[in-house]
């Protein structure tokens, strides 16, 4: 059984465990004050160019939203998201624990406009609801789509005219990055939003994210709140020691356009095959829509996900690849598919 | 500079990076969900002698206290602690970040007493007082001492006779339960408490922290509190993998055992020159009183921190040994403390 | 200037002044725990014929929603409720505030359906989602709809079925349950529903909510989540007071039978003018489209919301009726808008 | 039986029941936003000295305190407190609802010294504690005694020094105001502090608070804050009209005045029976140390706390009076008091 599952199916890419080993019997300091994440921090602020952006490293996604997204509001204010956020959908209320309300705009690709953001800021006028104050963005989004240089742009200026907080969610943004599509830079980034995660997981590291706050006025004691929400590691050198190997060169960018090398191999097959997609996603999951007969006989060499029905006999699947995705699991895929293919009516 | 800050200051045991590498290019399920983390609950089950009880793996101490307490805990219900408690000083509010007042019962030896207990039922008795409903001890304490079976078997049956909850904080309980002084089991424990965890994070894993529930009424839903507080990890195999390396045979108990040899070597010594102590340690952490003028020689080459000033010339500071503390630098350290006091009118 | 604004613009009903004044001088206890609020909470019991009816009184609307929902749910667990409701729209996060999530049904008509509640449960399917454990339905609902015996008993069915909490708000009870239409009791919906509440405030009361718990499990401790959230009033009595006058006879249903007749009185002269509804309401709230000429006109002399442009000529407005809501104000109304209408070209 | 017990015992001074009375059939706006709230809002600022000071209604203590600090503080922050505090013994753990942990300071008196308040800044001094914010005083304290000028300086100086906010809570703010021994006056305190509230429920409403917000960067967006705690009353005018009867005039003074008047006589007479106390008390909270069996004796006739047993045969008890204490009430209850003394042997 091969997993297209996820992206964090494996463990880490293999330089990763070496510095792992190499490092192991040093000594540092506690809780991310060690110098590894210090030399880590640096390396990702040269990747961003901004030097005076503060960079904390945290365990998994769903910690660094809630940490984030709860350090920065205060108690009636509230986030803007599409429906298909991760932090509404997938985080089993998160972001409410903390005591904020989710506005939600849907979306059909995923991505939020800046008349989305608009639409909740007018439809919020008095202290009788919520306030929007920060608004949240995935890239890679949550199906797949990724935000264009121009529309990251025209959120931000929205944000900024309405002294909103924009924050990119980047548990997938090296896929983002990475695609053939994009048209964004880390730097460009960092300029656009005023805070994001750039996402190790999901990218090769055992675990890891990197929060990057670009905005002063929200750095101020963020410490305290990761370690308040429990998100401060003992160990924290873990964390530096892996983005250290993610940033010391392209690393992080490498492994992402690998994964997005896989996804293509296998959207090209699909368009081949004459497939539909539920949406059109140039990076590392897609989401095609097959019959559910060859959906069947693909489950029995195959996990994914069956992400949603789409007719009668028909089903959008989601495949995900990533780094550790060889091309030879690839292939045979491809094979199997275009036989079930030719031995099926569809 | 040699480092007795803490038991977190390396990476992990050998053997537990080299099942990380073992299994590295394994898929597995995330979240906790894969064959690693099942057969390591089921090692501990073992251990615990309890089939019955579940399992759950964290990340890091205060992320356990967190989810547990809040888990357990309905609006108005409050924890009983020593005023030692890691949850009171050292965990930056993250008990009452969940809504939950802590009431403290003051303590000079870092434990717990049933009269402590049994004082703060009765002062909390109308609806204008938050409500008593757990209590929360540490084994070891914050301050090197342990629990006997009998202070335990009161603390348990006080707790049973007002329905309240027991949960003991065990980031240091490979420690405890390996001290020479013990005289509980980990069986013993299960039976005694309704829950606990098992730390890992300063006994020789990376990081890892296993949450046990052993009374039924807790464990239902438990997993979405988990992942509601950002702890679910995506790679949760991390954790299993390596709590399956401490617990398939005793690793866990021998590394702790070589950490409170360690701890007992410096004793000794300090024994031999007339030092004083805070308090009495069995186990890996000691709190010797010495001459600050000694202090500050021994500042030039070892970290550790000073505790507390004791009078205007001395002050206790403390010691902390681990897994990974070698025998060779344990005895460099005590010769040099030797010719320190030879040379010093103390 | 005239108000339809709302139904909380003029203090109380006489009756109710007279037993303030009458009983201002006696020494009662604190807290709710005197002899009125025990009298009061036993003529509710007696109209809604459950004795052991846990009641408690409270100052307003959104403290009752709040203390009520947060003492019921454990953290992970959320409210499906419609998109209309309150405790969405006009309560300005404070469900979230407490932690909670609040999963929304699209709703025209303000009512939830038993068909919205089996799809909030088929989405939400394991830990990663908030887990749904509570409904929240109005009654009558926020845009003036009520429910009828037949639809709450689906809902209560679909409820049990699932060991969902069924709660109604019931800020306008007193208006659905003397609607023309109703053909719900008291009783009844003590019987479907697990809790709900008696609202005093736009009823008549200077202000007062009394939250009716039937569902035994859900009893516990309340006061305590009272206290907690800042809602257990130092002279209770001043609520106990309050209810006993509005339930010692009929007083409460009188007061909202009048409000009702005012508002059909209304409704009436909209209909002869041939307006469309925004929505179908039988009770003190009704929303008739009107042109915006003639809205521009009747705003010289009368305070009202404009709801909902609907479309570039025409808008539905809310006009809300009270228990001091005098006749001859309505006819005054009628005829100025009659008279407009002959004016005007519509 | 005649009450002793607390200082909201009976409804309203009679000026304010006339004054509802008198408004009852005005048509207002809602939520505070109507005339009688401006005008009660004006007349205080004119009482404190300061226009620009925002004054904002609510219905008690613990609702007034629970919005203020959650509103103030970000969620790492922390109040410090006398350990007496009514937010740490009285409101049911109320304010680590919201999120914030208090550090206690042991005290005799009730009140807060500025080395406590060193202490605690001290004792937290990185991200593994909570950051504290916020200085809580009371005035006149939960045990009688009130803040005199120096102390209050010397307070409010070392917050300022150190960016804390300094709260008061003037639950009893009229009877420390009204003290013979009082050396304070509005305008200094609203000099003095960041905000505080002027208690109404104890001194002559039917109930209400005013907060006072001095500071300017407290003030932003606090309506929300009061809406999303439960706090914001539908019918804000019953609140408004209350404390414009109250400060219209000297009404407020003058009732706290004789209710210091009441607690003076009975404590003449408690020294003249060569009683001890359990602390000073010049205000309306009287705590006399008197022998069990006369207490027995006075718990025939009266109802109040017995506060603290003092040793074998003695215990301290509280007496409070109010506003609507009649002196013949009082000399009734000296009459008795001496006719056991002359009859007992103590």
């Amino acid at each position: 059984m091969y997993s297209f599952l996820c992206d964090y199916s494996e463990g880490a890419h293999p330089r990763i465990l070496e510095a792992l080993n190499r490092t192991n019997l040093e000594q540092t300091d506690g809780y991310g004050m060690d110098s590894h994440c210090l030399s880590a921090a640096a390396l990702i602020q040269k990747h961003i160019k901004r030097e005076n952006a503060d960079i904390h490293f945290f365990v998994g996604g769903t910690q660094t939203n809630l940490t984030a997204i709860s350090a920065f509001l205060r108690p009636h204010q509230a986030v803007i998201s599409a429906s298909t956020a991760h932090i509404q959908v997938h985080e089993t209320g998160a972001i409410e624990a903390t005591g904020h309300k989710i506005l939600l705009k849907s979306s059909a690709d995923g991505k939020l406009t800046p008349a989305d953001i608009q639409a909740a800021l007018d439809e919020h006028e008095d202290e009788h609801m919520a306030k929007p104050k920060l608004v949240y963005i995935s890239n890679s989004t949550e199906i797949g789509s990724i935000y264009f240089k121009a529309e990251l742009e025209q959120i931000s200026a929205v944000c900024r005219e309405n002294s909103l907080i924009l924050y990119m969610d980047g548990a997938r943004l090296g896929s983002a990055l990475s695609s053939k599509e994009n048209d964004l830079t880390l730097p460009e980034i960092a300029e656009l939003v005023d805070a994001f995660y750039i996402g190790g997981t999901k990218n090769g590291a055992l675990m890891g994210e990197a929060l990057v706050i670009c905005r002063d006025d929200l750095k101020e004691d963020f410490r305290y709140h990761i370690k308040q929400r429990g998100g401060l590691l003992a160990k924290g050198r873990l964390l530096g020691i892996q983005f250290e190997e993610l940033f010391r060169d392209n690393l992080y960018f490498e492994l992402a356009a690998h994964a997005n090398r896989m996804a293509e191999l296998l959207n090209n097959c699909f368009m081949e095959m004459k497939c539909g997609f539920l949406t059109h996603s140039p990076s590392n999951q897609i989401f095609p829509i097959l019959p559910n007969n060859i959906i069947e006989k693909l489950e029995k060499d195959y996990s994914f996900y069956r992400w949603k029905k789409t007719d009668e006999t028909h089903s959008a699947i989601r495949l995900v690849t990533s780094w550790a995705t060889e091309e030879r699991d690839v292939y045979v895929f491809i094979e199997r598919l275009k036989k079930y293919y030719r031995s099926t009516d569809c």
